[in-house]
This record gives structure tokens, C-alpha cells and sequence, in this order.
């Protein structure tokens, strides 16, 4: 049961059994985060956030290149410092965003991710990617360091890691960006739609309501000392044990049958 | 030397030469971490805490899995919230009796550890893992997010590594949770009793002041940005070289003997 | 186009196209870091600190021990307390110096690096290793925990990798230093020079000023908050996009020919 529909020609969308797949559709400009593309998923992601029924969400691009990061034509015809701040900011508004969407967001990667592209990645909740993907934050060698990208970066990879690739721009394969932590899948690219597919429907099948607790909890909880961080997850813990889908659920587990699911 | 004593139906103590194996023992409820067992083992580390004869020690469980997390049977029996605050509170509680105690704790690890149960091996200092092991975060599965176990969970592996594990419950087998970081080591089954008390007995013959002095410092450091973590480090070092331990060890290192430990 | 100077006995520093090699050179004291050796690092870095035609530094070792830490019969022969206290203090900044230089350091790994050795290999921005090189904290064996080494090490690789070299002093080769993050590269051992020095020239002939604002806003945004980390890393991007050789960077990568760096 899938419908498609299209909230811009930058982003398309498609809506499946509880979650969607967001598709960055300019290929021939290798989907980079012109100011128009970053507004179209950013349009995406905030329609998203208020839909409850969605409960995952695919972040996947169309071509041979996941996203080349910003577009460098746009960013060098513009002279003025405030225009390249405003472009900045929005960029990391996008980013940001991501990490506070209630619903976790699975980047599907194909070719190279560079750059602010590379970011996205880093920004989602996971990542799969194709054996043959290939990650890299090579603004070194145009002059312009990759510094809001490495804020997103250094806190997925160790940081010897992370300085090697911001300061060569070598792009990482997708088996290294694994044991490093960039990516927590890797798979055949023939398999790549499908693997991605089934881990967005599996987190789908769960109860949403659990999930978002969950990923907001996370991003919370990890900037925390280890005593605040506990004080707080044990709250968010007693206030998930008094909703409807963790007394089904454990009831369910208890009884050996499937649990049935409000999302509340 | 063993002696064998039983503080608890729930956990049977083994005393060796400066370190002790604390074994939980109901594997018919798979080792929940009921209020009982957490009250077990809660007990058993205050004991410990106050024999510095003692130097390491090493948690273990009966039975073909290691621990299975809260007891659900008796969480869902539970209705009212205060019940639930309690229990959650008890559990962070005894995870950072783990991380406050001043001997370094080792997990040994046969068969699952799951929610609560991986929390525990997050929360050891070490962790020697069976290559059969496995390691979950499922409860998401019942509707519960593992949102306390991600506490430890996040400190010890990386951002998507911890993320997949939380969205999707997936076991995670013990060679990768080594490259993750959530285990310290890897042994064959058959070594693991072996292996692991090699790893406490050798820790025990070290000086119990050194160690305890480190083991604090290391969870106080890390919380801190980088200047001050110098400075409060600079300051847990002079002390150190002031005691006998330390002026007796660079002896012995400079006249090529053992050392003889007071653990002072 | 290599010169040579010897701004001490202890350090010899060669220059090269853009870079320098620092050498420690005391192998048969093992490259200890004495209270001289010391001051000839920190001397030899704070004159590059001054030094805008350096754009990267090779940190390496004369023989076959890297650099074994502190000298013990230094800190042995020492009976006050300030005086150890100066010595950890002057080692802390020695630390700090390398973190916050301008340029990026490479450590260049052959044989051991123990103790605050492995605190030198951990403080560089990146670290090259022959395959053959191992890495230890081995204090626990003569009764002083290596609690400074332990600050750098800690921010490098998992905790329980970290307690694991740190509670047992057991050494560990370059390969599993690489894919814990303490190393970024490893070659083999006869290719250790040249394999180093394609890196340092390759960060050479990127713009000194895109690579010292990349460096410097790592280690900042890294010990933030996120949203904190995002403002500041967008303005170091917009900061970094009004310099000539950002500009001349994008320019030359529109019009597909070689960017001419000014450095500024």
C-alpha cells in the first residue's frame, strides 16, 4: 500500500504502512543542499513531525550521488556574509531537526555522502548504507573547513577518526564507516531499498508512542552527567510504564501473544 | 583459597585470594532483576565497598542466561506509578553502586544479557564475554523503551551503534559488541570462568590503593572538559606518587624486583 | 628541499616543504619524557605555534621505543611533593600545547608508546602506526595509575577499551589500536616514514588558515552542548567563507582548475 506524493520537485515523498521514505531528487546537481533543498526536507520533516500515524522515516536520494553537501555554484555567487551566515544557519536548523523529529529517521545511502551530505548521515538515527557507499567531508581541499559538519561527525566516530577525514577529505567505505559507527548497517546495493524497507517497517510495527519517548530521550540524556542522565531516563521510564502500550505490551509478553498497539 | 558464603538465596558470594565472584542464581526467572535481586546484589557491593581486602570483583550469573532485565511478572503486577518510580530508582541506584564502587567490577558473560540485564555489563568497569554471548536492548518490543539501560548503554559504544540496538531490540553477538566497545574481551566458552578469574586475580595483585584511586578518577574525568579533567588528574597523580605503593613500585621497577604491596 | 637545526640535544626538528619533524632523541633512555625532554617539546612547539609557514608537524621518535613516559628515576629520586607536582603539571601542558597548536600534529608510531608516551600518541590529532608499534598505560604495575595518561586516552577510544589498557597495563597492537580510534592509520613498518610524510605534505598544501580554524573549532564545539556546538561552528563556517581562501577555493573548484592558496 504505498501513495506518492510530491511536496516539491526537490523532495519527493512516498507514504508507506507507517512510515515514509523522503527521496532528494536532483540528481544532476548531485542533491545538494541548495537553500531550495534544504527548505523542501526541512517542509518535509516539519509536515512529518505532526503526523502521528508515521512512525519511521527513510531519507534516501535519487542518482549515483546521496548528496554532494552545499551547492558551491549557489554558495559562490553569493557575496555578502550575511547571505552565506543565513545559508549556514538554515543548514543546521535541518540538521537539528532531524535529531529532534519524534520519529527516527533512516538515512539510505548510495555513492557518495560528502560534505554537509556526509552530515545528514551523521544527523540521522541510523544508517544504511550500499557496500559500495562512500562517505567524506573533503571541504579541506576548497578551503572551507567542514566545521558545522564535524559537529555532527565528532559526535558519531572517535575522534582520530573524525580528524583524519576532516582534515584529508579521503573518503571512508562503507565497511570502515561501520566499525567506526557512521553507519549502523551495511549491505549489497542490490539490497539496499529492501534492507532499508524492512528496518523502517520493523520500528513502524512498534508503538510509536514508545519510540518517540525513546529518541527524544536519547539526545537528552547523553549530554547529561551520569547522575542527572539516570535521574532523568528513570522518569521518562516510569512515565512510559503508565501508558496503555507498555501495560499491553507487557501483558502480551507475559501471555505469549502479540501485542496490540494504540501508539499512545 | 575459595571459601563460600551466601548473603542471599538470590546471590551466592565466592571468596578468592583479594577478590570475590558474586554469582546471581535464579536462572528459573532467567536472573530477573526483581526488587529482591537488586536488593541482593545491592547489599553484596555495600559489603564489598568496605573490605579493601577486596580488589576486583567479578559479576557472574547461573544458567544459560545471564540476565534478563526487570522482572516483568512482577512489573506488570504493579499498578501504581510510585511502585514503578521505586523499582526504576532501585535499579539506577545499583548501576551506579557499580560505577561508585572503589574495586573494579569484571562482567562475565554467558548467554543473553537483555534491557536491565545489558545495563549491567554497560555498567562494569570490564566485561569478559563467551563468544556465544549476546547482548539486547528489546524494550521496545513491549512497549517499554530500554530508556534507563541507554544510560549505560550510550557511554559505552557509539551513537548508531546504541541507536540500532534500542529501535530494533536486535541481539548484538559478543565479537561485535567488542569492536563496539561494550565488552572488554572475548573468550571461548569453555575459557570463561578461566579467563576472567586470570583478569581479577591479576588485577587483585596490583596495589588496591593504585587501583582505587584510578577507577575513580577515570569516571570523575570524564566528565569534564578537557583543561580542568588536566588539572583535577595533575593533582589525583601527585597524590598518588606520595604513597607508599607508588615510591615502593618505581623502586622496585628501578632495581628490577617486585614489588611489595601494602595497598596504601 | 629538507634543513636541519637542533633547537635542543632532545629534540631534533627537520624542516620540510611546509611541515616539520619534531624527533625525540634519547633512545637510550627510551624517549622518556624528563623534565628537559619536556621542555625541549614544549619549546620546539611554541616556536612553531609562531610559525604561519608551518602548516602541519610530524611528531617522531628516535629507536626502537617511541617514548616510554615520564623517567622514573627522575620522579623516584624526587622526595617533595611540589616537585612531583610540577612535573604532572608541566606534562598536562604539554598535552594542551599540542591540542591547542594551530597546526595539526601527526604522531609517528614505531615501537612502544607507554604511559605518557601513549598520552602523546592519544593528544595528537592524528597518529600513523607500524603495524609492529603497541600502546600501553602501564602504571597499575608499579603503583601509579596512569590517571593523566588516562585523560587523553579516554576522549580517544570506549570506556571499556580504556579500562581495559588501563587496569591490566597490557599492551595493544597497532591493527586494534586503529579500530578503537587510539591510531588513524596504519602501514607497515618500513613504510612508516614515507607513509607519514605524504600525510603531513598532503595537509601542507592545504590552506594553513581553512586548516587552523578546522583544528581549533574542533576541540571547542566537541566539549558543547549541541545546539551550542551548531552557533558556533556556523559562525566559524560563515567566518571561514569571507577568506580569500575559501573564495579562491570554491572558485577554482567551479572553474575546475587548481586552487593558489595565500594561507589566509
Amino acid at each position: 500500500m504505498t501513495t506518492e506524493t510530491a511536496p516539491s520537485p526537490l523532495v519527493i515523498r512516498h507514504d508507506h504502512d507507517g512510515y515514509v521514505t523522503l527521496v532528494m531528487s536532483n540528481p544532476a546537481r548531485r542533491n545538494a543542499l541548495s537553500g531550495a533543498m534544504m527548505t523542501a526536507l526541512q517542509d518535509a520533516f516539519d509536515q512529518i513531525a505532526n503526523s502521528p500515524d508515521i512512525r519511521c522515516v527513510i531519507l534516501a536520494a535519487e542518482g549515483p550521488v546521496f548528496c554532494a553537501g552545499h551547492d558551491l555554484k549557489e554558495m559562490g555567487g553569493i557575496s555578502e556574509c550575511d547571505q552565506h551566515a543565513s545559508l549556514f544557519a538554515q543548514c543546521s536548523r535541518l540538521m537539528m531537526r532531524i535529531v529532534s523529529l519524534p520519529q527516527p529517521v533512516i538515512a539510505r545511502v548510495r555513492g557518495m555522502a560528502t560534505a554537509a551530505g556526509c552530515q545528514l548521515v551523521a544527523s540521522c538515527d541510523l544508517a544504511v548504507a550500499a557496500s559500495t557507499a562512500k562517505f567524506a567531508t573533503p571541504g579541506v581541499n576548497i578551503g572551507l573547513f567542514c566545521s558545522t559538519p564535524m559537529v555532527a561527525l565528532s559526535r558519531n566516530i572517535a575522534r582520530k577518526h573524525a580528524m583524519r577525514m576532516l582534515l584529508t577529505g579521503d573518503p571512508v567505505p562503507a565497511e570502515l564507516a561501520f566499525s567506526m559507527g557512521l553507519v549502523s548497517d551495511v549491505v549489497d546495493e542490490a539490497d539496499l531499498e529492501a534492507a532499508t524497507a524492512v528496518l523502517a517497517a520493523g520500528i513502524a510495527a512498534r508503538s510509536g508512542m514508545t519510540v518517540r519517548l525513546g529518541k527524544q530521550a536519547f539526545y537528552k540524556q547523553i549530554e547529561m552527567p551520569l547522575s542527572d542522565a539516570y535521574g532523568y531516563a528513570s522518569d521518562v521510564m516510569t512515565a512510559n510504564m503508565q501508558k496503555h502500550d507498555a501495560r499491553e505490551g507487557i501483558d502480551a509478553f507475559v501471555e505469549k501473544r502479540h501485542p496490540q498497539w494504540r501508539h499512545e
